[in-house]
């Protein structure tokens, strides 16, 4: 067993952890988050089963490829390609009487999988006689350029479109035509997103006010660049999380590191972390239920399966698998959403690790040859002295979170102005105002949803004191 | 003689009229308008030697070539080029004291042109103890993409690059690199502009809140776009401000078209044309101080003349001639910054002509191989019900016109809040108010000199309000 080799099995380890982490203890909470950028999607996405359960219809909207750039028409005349997006029009209003679009910024994977995870627009849809669309977002899902996956995702000059601001341009672009071809130029559309749908919801808002009125960004470390907020304030909230919960599974954590670090150096002790995390062919149930004589490592399995794998229907961890495109966050992690994190061991039982933005973007150019740029989101997006920036610039977001989140610490807090607004609800979790509401729904989550609607609600209404319906 | 021959022979005549016509009867009041995206300031700058009156220093700052890609880092290694820049700090307040920045939106030019020409910035620099820093635009001037501008301007590829998104974007990655250079990321940035450089200072500002803090946005046509504004609004201002001079100046116009066209059918009329209008070899006085022999077309020639080539050092006019790179408009023009454009003989005594877009998308695609987007640029920046959209979104724009320039029809002239303003001068010409003052300055253009500075003090106030200087 090579250094090498250990290190990789605590890698693999830490980022479970690092990615799934609050679900560890949490894990009773309904429904379950997924987590931005992590492979957490995708395998909920590899257990569920994509029957549609919510009423749309799918079409393709054929797309630029490279919005910011002209090239030879000649030379390069597929520089399109088809994008995927939904549509409910059941409860519209219609175009006559400018309706209002609800668009759901896709985020990084199957739009199917959002649509069928966004249950509050299927619910709200009918209250304000809104048309849903869920446009794909470039990359993920059916979305891909230059005609499959495969070759989309072949190297860095394939990948080179996959970035931030043109999937804005997609959204900004497929709905103008939309809109143009139902008639429905006067409908205002208002913009909803969770997590780094959330971000591109809040962006969408800032740099198209012409297209939406509002955004609703759920869950959306818009702040989790740079220096804008600690780098360890991630794994700060969700051991915060974990020791609230319960002290001993917190300790269960920290003291596991030891152990994996025990058991990797010994001959042979990968292969046993290797089996223990499941990284091929075993089942598993939630960590505290197991009986007291389990040890630590099998716990944590145990903890991480409930998020992983909470069907129960998947054998292993293949942590190489991509089954449904993810690996385009890893691009985009690599390029222009460089978040910085660490691990501070004395706000953290998460093992202990520093940020280190040099080793990071090297990681990056030899995984992808591209040139990872660190401060050009908040260039582009903007981000530090939120509050004076946006104090008398923009109107019409709502940065909602739940502080059990730790995308939480990456977000906006606190009322910017009277119309860019912060939404906490101290024991929410990943965008959860966006999931259906089911019967057990706590009072706190019933009336967010309820604020959020009330605010939406009075966007429109400004917006068609404005207007002369035709 | 062949049709196409004497068609190329109107179309040279009218483009012209059409980018000098305001200049014609106007031609005594200084100091003369250049005008947006076309050949006037390249005569110009052919006939003003470069002499450096203004004090600068010249930077180059490595500049990203496509801010919204990451290409193979490998295979591209550079994908980056030197951007020239000029700074003035000699009045600065210096970083401590979070001193101001001003910033001016180079444009389709030598940026030393545009800061010889912009003495309104050196003017107010040391009352309000401003740095001025001048970006020169992408694919102008020095700042050539591929290491100079044949390579630069081969061919619809190497243009590629070179659109208003990726300038701003320059913009925003040099400025927050010089104020991090300097320790001054406290300093306010206000971003300045005349014409096209007028219409990036308001996109600037719309954009890039976090950047810049506020804008003057002087004769800035952000709505010359789609149906925004009527296509025959630029021509019929241009023919109302020579009606309103004289009604012989508007009909001398108005009836040269149809000895145009009677002259180009005729055999050698093309070559009389030519000789008539020096396309090649020979100086000229101004229109009206003709002797009253003077037929119709001398006296056209005399009046373009004026603009074109004021100093009477220049003996001919090579239409096709590009000695300051100005050709990147006519790429720029047939890609993104598609302005519709008609005359209609019931307003205009220029030759009557409609818009037809397909064939100026043709048009574009057999002179550079571009796809052009007409409706791109409102996608973008937006402009549609621009008072109801930026109501309650944005602030601190000012946009100033003179209503004899042809471009204030597609500019902003009606404030749209209270910190979105417009500011009209009715004899006012393109972007005056940034020229350095004279003594023979009118009171009006005094007093739209200091309300503007008002404005800008209004909003450094507010900025340092909120400030803790270090």
């Amino acid at each position: 067993m090579s250094r090498a080799m250990a290190s990789r099995g605590l890698w693999c380890y830490w980022t479970l952890i690092l990615l799934y982490g609050i679900g560890l203890c949490a894990a009773f909470r309904p429904p379950r988050p997924y987590l931005l950028g992590g492979a957490a999607s995708a395998a909920a996405r590899r257990s569920m089963p994509l029957t549609k359960i919510r009423p749309f219809d799918t079409f393709y909207f054929t797309q630029v490829l490279d919005h910011f750039t002209f090239k030879d028409a000649v030379r390069h005349p597929e520089e399109t390609f088809q994008q995927r997006y939904l549509v409910n029009q059941e409860f519209w209003h219609g175009a006559q009487k400018a309706g209002p679009i609800f668009l759901y910024c896709g985020n990084e994977g199957d739009i199917e999988w959002f649509a069928e995870n966004t249950g509050f627009l299927f619910e709200i849809a009918p209250r304000l006689g809104a048309l849903l669309i869920f446009p794909e977002h470039r990359y993920y899902g059916e979305s891909m350029p230059f005609g499959n996956q495969e070759r989309a995702y072949k190297n860095a000059d394939s990948l080179s479109y996959l970035t931030t601001e043109q999937a804005l341009a997609d959204f900004a672009t497929l709905i103008t035509d939309f809109k143009k071809n139902l008639s429905a130029e006067a409908s205002p559309v208002v913009a909803f997103g969770g997590s780094y749908g959330g971000m591109l919801a809040a962006w969408f808002r800032l740099k198209y006010p012409h297209i939406v009125i509002g955004a609703l960004a759920s869950s959306a470390p818009i702040l989790q660049f740079e220096n804008l907020v600690p780098n360890d304030i991630f794994n700060k909230i969700v051991s915060l999380d974990f020791k609230e919960e319960s002290d001993a599974c917190f300790d269960i954590v920290r003291n596991s590191w030891s152990a994996i670090e025990a058991l990797a150096a010994e001959e042979g002790g990968l292969h046993i972390l290797s089996a223990k995390f499941h990284l091929c062919r075993e089942v598993c149930k939630a960590m505290t239920n197991l009986p007291d004589d389990f040890d630590i490592l099998s716990r944590i399995f145990a903890g991480i399966s409930v998020y992983y794998n909470f069907t129960g229907e998947v054998d292993c961890f293949d942590l190489s698998a991509d089954p449904h495109g993810m690996s385009g966050w890893g691009w985009q992690a690599c390029t222009e959403m460089i978040m910085p994190m660490s691990s501070n061991p004395n706000n953290s039982m998460v093992f202990p690790y520093g940020w280190d933005l040099q080793a990071y973007i090297n990681g990056c150019l030899s995984t992808y040859n591209a040139n990872a740029r660190p401060n050009w989101a908040v260039t582009e997006f903007g981000g530090q002295d939120i509050k004076s920036v946006l104090r008398h610039f923009g109107s019409n977001i709502i940065f909602s979170n739940g502080l059990l989140d730790p995308w939480s610490g990456g977000s906006v807090l606190e009322d910017i102005s009277s119309t860019i607004i912060a939404i906490i609800t101290k024991e929410g979790a990943h965008h959860l105002d966006l999931r259906s509401s089911t019967k057990e729904d706590p009072g706190w989550l019933v009336d967010q949803r309820e604020l959020e609607i009330s605010k939406i609600r009075q966007w429109l209404g400004e917006f068609y004191e404005t207007l002369i319906v035709i």
